[in-house]
């Protein structure tokens, strides 16, 4: 299997972790391949017309995206149902996905709109990706018990790669300011050789 | 349930399609929530820390979103399996839905940049939305053959609402322009009673 790859997209990361802890990261061999917001990248677009990473090409050719899909395959290839949990607790797990995906979504066009020019700055949006990204920070500190009593999954993925890239990329928020229960979390997250092995690099 | 709802939300149309198509719409109480990216809505924060719709409150208090999360708990609650086809055709569901998800992200944030006063625009940024979305379709137009020979699912909803958007929103891509097969797979989608039902309204 061939994964398009960088070493600093947190979506990228979530695969990777995934992958780590099913067992067949041995199995995927990465092809760095590096997507900007403003350029799209010309081998990726055969490959996925969206021109985003991470983006899977099987053996047989047959391309899968994004990186939920992916880990979901991986999952299945590893058995099913380890990092997908089944019965009702399925729906609980997906949602926490989409809240660490979204959140790391809105971090992705926070930062590219912070790197803008001033002049070029919506300054709604600014505001507005702050009373989010703290809305979730609060959510999960609440959350932070449940996330700790329930088996590592999809959820837990995608939340721990949100907060690995608040420290990577917005060290400024100090997001574990009040917030001792999610940054426990955070801790044990970070110490899984799953996650120590996909740390992002600045290079 | 209660679904935090806009007539003109392309991710909220997903899921109306879904609960058309499923013979769930009657148990879906839909509330006018409107979130715009610079305005995060306060009553919805309380539901969906990251403010986005659609989101679904359960009976019980639970909340489901994203927009997959909240089709697939629908799709169980039909019995399973309708919307979303098991074994290999899985993935090539997820794909297409994360292709047409993927597209309307773009649309959204290239609709958000062409509305802004020229100076705050990102030239490069516009341009890249026009590569990647002209290489979408292009790939959706090779694409149609196989929408059309298989059962309407999640990738046939997000595909044709991310269509439907372009004409709601992109009239002047002229996207048919040039891509007969796909034209003719979208008047099928279109005509469905599920996607009249659910027509976005500009109001």
């Amino acid at each position: 299997m061939k994964l398009h790859w960088s070493p600093r997209s947190p979506f990228v990361r979530k695969v990777m972790i995934a992958a780590h802890e099913l067992g067949l990261a041995g199995r995927i061999e990465t092809v760095r391949t590096v997507v900007r917001m403003g350029m799209p990248h010309a081998g990726l677009l055969r490959d996925n017309p969206l021109s985003k990473i991470p983006t899977l090409v099987l053996e047989d050719g047959r391309v899968l995206f994004d990186s939920l899909t992916i880990i979901e395959y991986l999952d299945a290839q590893a058995g099913g149902g380890r990092l997908f949990p089944a019965g009702p607790a399925r729906w609980d797990a997906l949602t926490r996905h989409a809240l660490g995906n979204g959140l790391l979504d809105l971090l992705v066009l926070w930062r590219n709109e912070r790197d803008k020019p001033p002049a070029a700055q919506t300054t709604e949006w600014m505001s507005s990706f702050t009373v989010r990204t703290e809305a979730s920070l609060d959510h999960l500190e609440r959350e932070a018990p449940h996330l700790g009593g329930s088996s590592f999954g999809i959820g837990h993925i995608a939340i721990g790669c949100a907060l690995s890239y608040l420290d990577f990329r917005f060290a400024d928020l100090s997001w574990r300011t009040g917030r001792p229960a999610l940054a426990a979390w955070h801790k044990g997250f970070a110490a899984r050789p799953s996650a120590r092995a996909t740390e992002a690099a600045d290079d």
